[in-house]
């Protein structure tokens, strides 16, 4: 299939997570490395907001050496966003405005590093290309710390926030164990606003029935206060402590989010609605319905850029999915994103795979019941099986005499613009 | 000058941190090695409350391997406390229960890890036992994230602590460069009720003027609205984007905790007292009166205990500190902390001295002036002079084939009561 000779463009798009840096490195090394068909390498600043504007870095202006760290570089190094375009039903005018400025730079590649809507928006922009009759070919890269993509395995990005926050449950609940006479019970907020794939991975950090995480609440699970109340009474009654991971996404049967709730048992005790999230709501209600003191923690955005503590595993495939993504995308792929594929048998092993664009921007991967335990307020066997091969190893890091990391910074070298126009972004 | 022949006691004391079981294993090793003098090696379950309790574990019986393991476990192994003792000078009852158990068990050795409470307590001991012709050693071994304790140069714990936070907000603080166009501002809330210390360290994440954190809140300085306003407006405008470390103590200029005001601007926005703190309380100010979407991070209780990337430096000065308190008994020292001190010169060195316990209970010491930028909202070179040595070098780390790390669990043999009298702890 003949390909087109054009610049590749790179976009991350939304969260940043530890390993997004790497899918980064895998598209710009494979690109570079294709210069018979990719006349330019760019990235995009801050993500498609950076198209909208034309703002687009030149990759090859880099120090190749920045460009290998960022295998070992949390957050996301080109700029990312959360900005939606507006649907391209309704007003195509966002749409058009990025193949005006694709046409004038020539960018006939275009790889984005996202989540489902990231994969939205890649496969409206293939199918306005189309109309217009532009040549572009349009790769997805997956990544998200959710985990709630549909049609992969696993997202890039997960097994890294699983496994910080696992240790960090490891170690706060060895603190719970060793204050439980002051401190009884504590609350562990995790990401995951519609799925609760990283409050359950902090399962992995009980080795033994005492062990933390004692509960944990996920989204998918309706918040029952009395049957929640019950559980963390017997858990005292058998462990004299209690620790509960919370998703910060856990609703009550109503639908309402606990960290908004306000309502029903957040106002028991202070006659007003509870802020600081669902973690506040939750040991504000084992403070009056259990009478124990309870204490909360929140990683908030440490945990997804924890590169300090991340998995080998997830950053080797990261890396891997950025290099498949130009390879497929060289090799006649279009309007697909890269997906991993976890191959049968006993020992772990993760081959990739393709699937369409379209078919991802509308699935959504909650945490199946066969992964929770019976009450729904743990993990089951069949979780841990599928979950602990992606915390396994120690990702690479580069720590500098002064004792900590080294991550890269890219020089962002901006082009000029070519378009002769701004555009207003609303 | 003549020891006494007994067994030695040695408890934990106040907040976990990720060594103060390094100290432990110092002084247990140690002890374990001079049968001549000791005739046992007990450790108090979960501090004084196992003495008063008489609940104390023979530390002989432990597998050797774990008492190795607790130079690279987090939190207190033989269980903490936050209890305080009812006061000397009022009621003798709690003190006059720890010396029945010491008499009871023979012990004659008193090594107590913990803070300024911890000292207090044990130099109030070792003054009854005077009175009561009890002979008994009390060592004090310094220990606490906090790094307020006077007449040592620093505080084994607050390396860790140190480290791990400032590691925390430079990964956090490449999130928040990233997504700047969405969530420009983020609040990190860091321990430290008194001193701000802890706050201060995140100071050595700052490698280049434009890196998080931009604005550094401590206890020490009081949090006047307008001038932090003022200068998280001044960051917008230079960086588009401002990370601010909040210590969990930082108090208005009336000194009501910000976690806890309520009042003139918490009220602002939501018309009653904010919950969850000064980091919350703080992004809602940023929010109401600068404009700009604010976030917040709590790593509570996780930041204490977090080994997975500990400081070597802090680790090993915890173990040495716990051997010269069993070096210092035998050698004739009685009601004393071992102190860190650090040498003369350019490169770091430090060793060990000798202090009072009564001088360190009345101590604190909380973040100089000249340890602090000219606008009280960032710290000096002079500090990081004094800080940067402490998190020095990667503290080992075993991690099991599952990826996540292995910690010592002692087996915590009990041993049986000789005072023949429960004791009701008040």
């Amino acid at each position: 299939m003949k390909r087109p000779k054009g610049k590749a463009l790179i976009a991350q798009s939304g969260g940043p997570t530890a390993v997004i840096n790497a899918s980064a490195c895998g598209v710009i090394q494979a690109a570079l490395a294709q210069r018979d068909v990719f006349t330019g390498v760019y990235g995009a600043l801050n993500g498609i907001l950076g198209v909208l504007q034309e703002q687009l870095m030149d990759l090859e202006r880099e120090d190749p050496g920045q460009i290998d760290r960022l295998k070992r570089t949390p957050s996301a190094a080109l700029g990312s966003c959360r900005h939606k375009l507006r649907a391209l039903e309704r007003d195509r005018r966002d749409y058009e405005r990025i193949i005006e400025v694709f046409r004038a730079h020539d960018i006939r590649y275009f790889f984005y590093i996202g989540g489902n809507d990231s994969m939205d928006t890649a496969a409206k922009l293939g199918r306005l290309a189309r109309e217009v009759d532009y040549e572009i070919v349009a790769i997805g890269v997956p990544k998200t710390i959710d985990n709630d993509l549909a049609f992969t395995d696993h997202c890039p990005g997960y097994g890294s926030v699983a496994k910080f926050n696992a240790a960090s449950v490891m170690e706060a609940g060895l603190d719970t164990e060793a204050l439980s006479t002051h401190d009884t019970c504590t609350v562990h907020e995790v990401m995951g606003r519609n799925a609760g794939w990283i409050a359950a991975a902090t399962g992995l950090a009980r080795r033994s029935e005492a062990d933390a995480p004692h509960l944990i609440l996920l989204p998918e699970v309706p918040f029952v206060v009395e049957r929640f109340v019950e559980r963390v009474q017997s858990c005292l009654a058998q462990y004299q402590r209690c620790f509960v991971v919370c998703g910060e996404g856990v609703k009550t049967p109503e639908g309402a989010y606990l960290g908004e709730a306000g309502g029903a048992f957040a106002t028991d005790a202070f006659g007003h609605a509870q802020l600081g999230g669902a973690g506040e709501a939750v040991r504000a209600l084992i403070e009056t319905r259990v009478g124990v003191k309870a204490r909360t923690n929140r990683a908030g955005t440490t945990q997804r850029n924890a590169m300090h503590f991340a998995s080998k595993t997830d950053v080797e495939e990261a890396y891997r999915v950025g290099r498949v993504a130009v390879e497929a995308a060289l090799g006649g792929a279009n309007a697909m994103m890269i997906t991993l594929e976890r191959h049968a048998g006993a020992s772990y092993r993760c081959g990739t795979g393709l699937v369409e664009l379209e078919k991802v921007a509308n699935g959504e991967k909650t945490v199946p019941p066969e992964f929770l335990a019976p009450d729904g307020m743990g993990v089951s066997s069949a979780f841990t099986a599928y979950a602990a091969p992606l915390i396994v190893g120690e990702a690479d890091l580069e720590i500098a005499p002064d004792g900590l990391p080294v991550y890269a910074r890219l020089r962002k070298h901006l082009v000029a613009p070519r378009t002769g126009r701004r555009y207003n972004v609303p």
